[in-house]
């Protein structure tokens, strides 16, 4: 058993079952052992963005991580952004990167680059195989760095003849520690605070504490102690809507961030951290909490954060408290002109019990939340790195990880622009993926950030920068040509019956919304 | 002044007045500057792997560097492709990257990662802006160490508070040093080398001595010495066709290379490397000049070329020996069935003087020099670095730079996947390039690795890693999605009828070849 098939071997017998892939030379050899290993399913994409994006959206849903497959340092350079979005969300992922030969390192052929460089500032661990004997133990090795809590991107570098060589055999899993639990001084301040704060204190969530178990038990902590709960701005992966316990995101525009927090007098974080800005702006604050509010780490994202809550209930004598819990509340399907309300309605309207919506609508999706709070129990996923290219990527790896559940992708036109590609993997594996392209035709997102930098009005070269017209993408072709069928709504009416559609219907489509 | 202004108003100073762009908030300033200040052509592209094979592109033909505007570490992850394709060509480049504001940075905000880190594994030379009386003299410096001899990539980090703190006005730029003379010992040890072999020893060519006087000067001394001539397989620019020197490349697929080298007792560098394997592959050689083969370096890439090969020719006494010339020989349009050779001949048959050729053809293309030869004299420009989606991006910087010549970009479907957002910049700009994709629907080239790495014959699952049909990508859908007119050939008459008309009409277009 060569170096490669041993290195599959291992990741199978560690859990690691699906392998998202763009191969090159250098990785022929794991993809021939693909064809003689049972257990490992593959999936192309043509594109590496696509890869590690599929790879973050798999782990948010199975909770455990998939392996990529690159192809040298240009290949990882290409999954880089969605990587560092990974990065950024704690997401666990086994990042195999091939490389050449040991031998052919030194000739510095054409391809040859710097791996481990280029991978160090996305991965928490980095490794390159010395031999095809230590391949199996390296996988293992990665699977395990990958699930250290909460998750991290663990890049394992295989030379070319590490993978043909002569292997070792499946390779043992190292024991995987569970999240440590928090000490009895971290409860006891939290519950000191929110005892104190009543109406002026908050619990700030994030990570698994937005799973409905927890989203209850933070529930019980507010009801008995009169605490506002918030998530953070952008999250693994929260649930929501009916049966739940309802929980708004802080907003992304910086003074409605502020305006939030204002009155936060105490401020208990679960997994959470101390919000900050996405972006300084010239005389706003980094710091979004008021100045003088006390900040208590009830847990850390990488410690149990259910056991945090759990143990935070019977300190404060919850544990019968009833907590909101959120009606079923299904809006009207709207028609007539588009408006970002009714866009939202049209979602709450029709969203299918058990929906995984992957949510990347930068602009136009800010206002979602409140209209789609009380519609059927669904899952909401948002990118916590801020590199834009990630829902539709993200998409393919939830649909690959949950295909019973339908994946609505909601991106901005702008953002899905960097990585269209995804759709012709959606189209090849048949994912049951819906894609809604707010089509605005401009990075709006920048037209606003203009004026909060204190740039001043934009003259024509710079509103270029900021404009995808001229030509108008057009989502029908592009979506088509990669093998997905789409349509185009230019009106509330159209979106909601081509929404509607889709969300009864199986399969990969894309509907353009004309903005 | 602000830091952004004083920065572009430098690189204008400095002759670098085209930017390729995809900006985001931390570069609102220098975006904003854009229309304060004359003379800087900013093209936004839709993707960084655009703006960064633009750049190259752009590079090859002006014979200086642009800009490129990336939006901090993400962004600049999405341009490292072809950054390392541009690195390993000594393309220069000022690749110009936002990064959050200096106080910001410790908040370790989302999209906060370690750009340096991220930036030299594909730079020459890095540098992070500390303020905004900085910001000029740094650019000044980026341009001075991308137009060190070769070229190089220079990265410029951007603190946004450099962009918008008051600046210093602009910089002036340092001293540029014209490239080193070689000593005479060089020369004389290559005269020597050649005298000796004859028809046993080769000089081999890369960089600026691929142009039409270096050409000629490296065919007097064939002339001279009976020595074989050729280029490497990969280079910045060659300028081929009627009225030249003739040369070909050595072949990519490694027994065709070592067939090539195989006599080759005397090999003399002319900017090139001594010939190694694209990759290793088990039981064939890294080194592809034959053993005992005495390999002398008349001159290193980043040293004087010309003036190299004017002191051989001397020394070599060939002043007045009559160079090889290509005449004239246009290859009649073919009909028919498809073949690599008809698809050559018609590329030589209509190709317009002046022609720049971006060749990504990598398996369809690998017979077209032949053919070609002997067409009106035009450009070929292939890739360094070998990482796939390079030729459309290259295509659109080349075409910026030359606007008066036809662009004819050459790509495999694969290769053209990763980077299709070039498209939409062709239609922006209105750029006068003709796209032929080689539709073989498969990483083709990956079918002969995988048997050449002896990875065996593949099974279903491997194959599904190499092939791209279910879907078939379908790139007259694709390029109409982003502005550009496409068709679709089917055999060589619908081919050349389509090239034909290509050649002869400005703007872009685009030619799918189904193989």
């Amino acid at each position: 058993m060569n170096g490669a098939e041993s290195l599959v071997r291992t990741l199978v017998a560690g859990g690691v079952d699906v392998c998202f892939a763009n191969p090159g030379t250098s990785e022929m050899h794991f993809v021939a052992a693909l064809d003689r290993v049972e257990g490992m399913r593959c999936v192309l994409a043509l594109f590496e963005g696509v890869v590690s994006g599929a790879a973050d959206g798999y782990a948010r849903m199975a909770d455990k991580p998939a392996a990529t497959l690159l192809h040298l340092g240009p290949g990882l350079g290409n999954a880089l952004a969605n990587l560092h979005n990974a990065r950024k969300a704690a997401v666990p992922i086994v990042n195999i990167v091939g490389e050449h030969a040991t031998y052919h390192i030194a000739n510095d052929p054409p391809l040859g680059a710097d791996i481990e460089g280029i991978a160090r500032p996305v991965s928490a661990w980095v490794r390159t195989s010395r031999d095809a004997k230590s391949v199996a133990a390296d996988g293992a090795a990665a699977i395990a760095a990958a699930r250290k809590s909460p998750g991290q991107v663990a890049t394992l570098i295989l030379p070319a003849d590490t993978a043909w060589n002569e292997g070792s055999g499946i390779a043992a899993l190292p024991p995987i520690a569970a999240p440590a639990k928090i000490d009895d001084a971290a409860v006891h301040a939290a519950a000191t605070a929110l005892r104190a704060g009543g109406k002026d204190a908050m619990l700030m969530l994030t990570g698994i504490a937005l799973r409905e178990h927890g989203l209850m038990l933070a529930g019980k902590i507010a009801a008995a102690t009169g605490c506002r709960i918030l998530a953070q701005w952008s999250n693994v992966r929260m649930q929501r809507g009916a049966g739940r316990v309802p929980i708004f995101r802080l907003p992304y525009p910086i003074d409605a961030a502020l305006n939030t927090l204002k009155d936060v007098k105490h401020l208990v974080l679960c997994g959470a951290r101390a919000p900050i800005a996405f972006f300084a702006y010239p005389d706003k604050p980094s710091i979004l909490t008021p100045e003088g509010c006390d900040i208590v780490t009830l847990a850390r994202l990488e410690q149990d954060l259910i056991d945090a809550l759990e143990r935070l209930v019977d300190a404060l004598g919850a544990r019968n408290a009833q907590a909101r819990v959120q009606q079923l509340d299904i809006p009207a399907a709207p028609s007539g002109a588009i408006t970002l309300d009714k866009i939202a309605a049209a979602l709450g309207a029709h969203l299918p019990e058990g929906a995984v919506v992957i949510d990347e609508s930068v602009t136009s999706g800010r206002g979602f939340a409140p209209l789609t709070a009380g519609c059927r129990p669904h899952d909401w996923i948002t990118n916590m790195g801020g590199s834009i290219g990630f829902s539709m990527p993200v998409a393919v790896g939830a649909a690959i990880a949950a295909p019973e559940r339908k994946v609505v992708c909601l991106s901005g036109d702008g953002s899905a622009l960097y990585t269209p590609q995804a759709l012709w993997t959606m189209a090849r594996e048949n994912l049951d993926v819906t894609v809604v392209i707010f089509a605005n035709r401009s990075y709006a997102i920048l037209k606003g950030e203009l004026a909060q930098v204190g740039a001043g009005n934009p003259g024509r070269k710079a509103m270029d920068m900021l404009t995808l017209d001229r030509p108008d993408p057009d989502w029908r072709h592009i979506a088509k040509g990669l093998g997905v069928e789409a349509t185009r709504a230019t009106d509330m009416d159209q979106f909601s019956a081509q929404f509607a559609a889709a969300m009864t219907t199986r399969g990969p489509r894309l509907i353009e919304l004309l903005m």
